[in-house]
């Protein structure tokens, strides 16, 4: 299951330094690959690994290229990333073809749907009324599509996922075990104590390219539609609450928490385990770190954070003692500077 | 599929203020409403957009019928917002009413379960020995039910819902897609650098009209149940421990996870991420805010809160820096209070 | 159902106190427990209960015999809590005896696959070309066993488990319901203001005795394998990124996240909710307090806290706002000393 250097760069373009005819049998990190194995270097900051690298081959931007030439065969690529992801791709293509596609027997498919060219749908598989999937998508086992749900042109979706009532994916997404599309949102009205449900009677809107990672899940609208742009990246475990929009190609780690009509941009990211509040807004290119709470809306794009930093315990006990009087404390300072000014003259 | 205001009014009661034959095609939010939709002001607050609204119709309370009459048609009730809540519910019944009951043939069902009048039961779902669903109960497919496992009458559990062994859901519930009630609780003890498990022989026991959001998990007792009060609603990918008590009415956001053996009230509030830890106390009608850490009892009814404030990252990394020598901060403060009780005189 | 205290003396030791024949109905803990039912004092600090308990027998160190034996029956163990431990493994065994192995014929099995002896396969469970399940491994409903996937001996899955394609667990592990092995890694490089998917070619290796608690997702690798050490503990709702790495017998409570490739020694303990950042290492013992946030790699053993304390709202909001201003308020501490140091005679 090998390729050769020349068929990489047949494939993919950049320049090829050495030996085209080097068999590549695996990509590998940098720190660990071996002599036929192909690995890459960003960045320039990274150039000392060079020469320590035991990596048959390697991807290098132009500045490299002397560097690595130096040392044995190389690609020379303008993004070396970019090139390595694609890479991967076609890597991927090479070694697992995409089974043909299948409708498999147990399937339970409601006589309603629509089922389009090259569509595969696995064991167990639900298929609702009305329900539509797009030519070339993929269904993995156990998946549930209610009613009227639509999965656009090949999308993938692995096992186990729901798509409820009439909620719309877009074409080339992926979505990972687990995930939840269009359950409902958390919406009920107070009643001398108790709690009234509020029908969600929205749906969810999911754009192209969007993946979405395992047990994720983004609930319907109350009224209108929860919507997710074009090419949103949503790692595992995520949740997000009703009426919330996600702008087209922001991405988000796992854990995080969006609460209901919460509008975030485009070319966003937010980092793992951090909350956004409900009803407020981020404006495009807005960065949030990790474990990071958002409670009110950011206008301006840039990196915000808060985040108790961590410490030995008996520090953090210490400064967490501290925090509680710091408003205190506060005072205590500028009771002194008014002391100072009144009672000592300067100098 | 559009109802009349006359029709809402004759179902819902309210003071109908205009056309009672004026045709409603959707509900919608105020902001987004147009002539042939519904929409409400449940506040005097937002009294403002009443007449900026497209909306054909409104729910207003009292205080804000003239306004709102001035412009159009109105429904006047006490409580809006409760009012809205209930149409949402009327007009889900009308628009998507309930399916025929109905046994799929691909269910496996235990000869020895027990299945109530009007159940459905979904494709591929598994009702295990001894279970029992009671009358009008909905079982979504992929569901599993094991052994003596019990769900009340009218409860709705969507797409693969998982319930354990002699766990037991009461009546009305509401469970959505991948929720698991009654796995393991997490109980080991340490022996020589190794975990030995203890068996969790306890189960869940959940009250009437209890709502669980997708993902959501609720673990058994290790050797008690774990226990959900009536009323209670969770929202999605919340951790419950084993031997957690939450009270009646209780609420809680996305992303919460409460620890082993915690006692949580009734009529208690949990904001979304917060971390609620183990083998302590929450009175009733205790309200912990988003990303919030309970870390000791709480005997007082309250809001409470703990997070630390986001700002931009330069600003957070200056004030993080600092407030790891905040002790060491406090002392300096309070040496230069003695040095100037000391040293100067007072004026 | 019940059990004489001398069956369990002579099914797991310890010396015994009072009468062998003594009928145990329940396992239940101190304060709760009644005089037919068996409950375990671990340390001298809980004496006290001793006397105020109503359970019929108690296990007991050494150093509270002599307490326990005045009162009645009880079991001297050396460490009453890993006593106690095997006792609920017991009492399981005997109350909940494991059903004999059986494959039920719905479950869609590829004729590529292995099925060692004695192996159980529940309804609707899907097992891919290539898979192979250990002998005595029990396979829940709807599990989905990817392509050439590996389940070791005696594992237990639980309900709608997935392992990916190539995915290994070891032997003796629980996965419970909802777990997700081997989704994809988020890995996307950026591309003029979108992402690129980088295919994870990497798989999830799984040792032995590991425990996977409900929704739990651990993510396949880039290019090498995410790791998992023999006798890791994890609760419910946790993600491991790509590439992560966790030595043997670390406990992580739920909610917690790791990002991709961080690697955490052997031994290590995460407490709920907290989040690992990626590309750090934990050394082995570190053991990392509930919310916290490990933002950067730790070398020594011990314990790392770093999480806003919790407090009334109005003073956390008065503290909060300080906060925001630490930096400053140091700076004019800093003045305040140089002030006073310029121009006060020291007395």
């Amino acid at each position: 299951m090998s390729r050769s250097l020349g068929a990489i760069v047949d494939a993919l373009g950049g320049e090829l330094v050495g030996d085209a005819g080097l068999s590549i049998r695996r990509l590998a990190p940098l720190a660990t690959a071996l002599h036929d194995e192909l690995s890459f270097v960003a960045q320039a900051r990274y150039a000392s690994q060079i020469q320590t690298t035991a990596a048959g081959a390697l991807i290098v931007p132009v500045a490299l290229k002397d560097s690595a030439a130096s040392r044995g065969a190389c690609i020379v690529a303008d993004d070396p990333y970019l090139y390595f992801a694609r890479l991967t791709q076609w890597w991927r293509a090479a070694h697992e073809p995409a089974e043909d596609p299948r409708v498999d027997p147990s399937a339970s498919i409601h006589p309603t749907a629509y089922i389009g060219d090259r569509v595969s749908i696995g064991p167990f598989a639900v298929v609702g009324p009305g329900a539509r999937v797009g030519a070339g998508a993929r269904i993995g086992p156990h998946c549930v599509l209610g009613r009227d749900a639509l999965v656009g042109e090949e999308s993938i979706l692995y096992a186990r996922v729901s798509v409820g009532d009439r909620c719309v994916l877009g074409q080339r997404c992926i979505l990972h075990p687990g995930v939840v599309i269009g359950a409902d949102g958390f919406g009920f009205a107070p009643n001398q104590g108790e709690w009234v449900k509020i029908e969600q009677l929205g749906a969810v809107r999911i754009g192209d390219d969007v993946e979405i990672g395992a047990n994720t899940c983004i609930d319907r609208g109350a009224l209108d539609d929860t919507v997710i742009g074009h090419g949103v990246k949503l790692d595992n475990l995520i949740q997000i609450g009703h009426n919330v929009r996600v702008g087209d190609h922001t991405a988000m780690a796992g854990c995080v928490g969006v609460a209901g009509t919460a509008t975030i941009g485009a070319h966003c990211s937010v980092g793992g385990g951090a909350i956004v509040l409900g009803h407020l807004t981020l404006a495009d290119r807005v960065n949030i770190s990790a474990a990071t709470v958002v409670t009110r809306s950011i206008h301006q794009p840039g990196l915000y954070t808060g985040m108790f930093p961590i410490d030995d315990n008996a520090a953090w006990e210490k400064n967490a003692a501290s925090l509680k009087q710091l408003g205190r404390l506060r005072e205590r300072v500028r009771a002194l500077e008014q002391r100072i000014d009144n009672d000592i003259p300067k100098s």
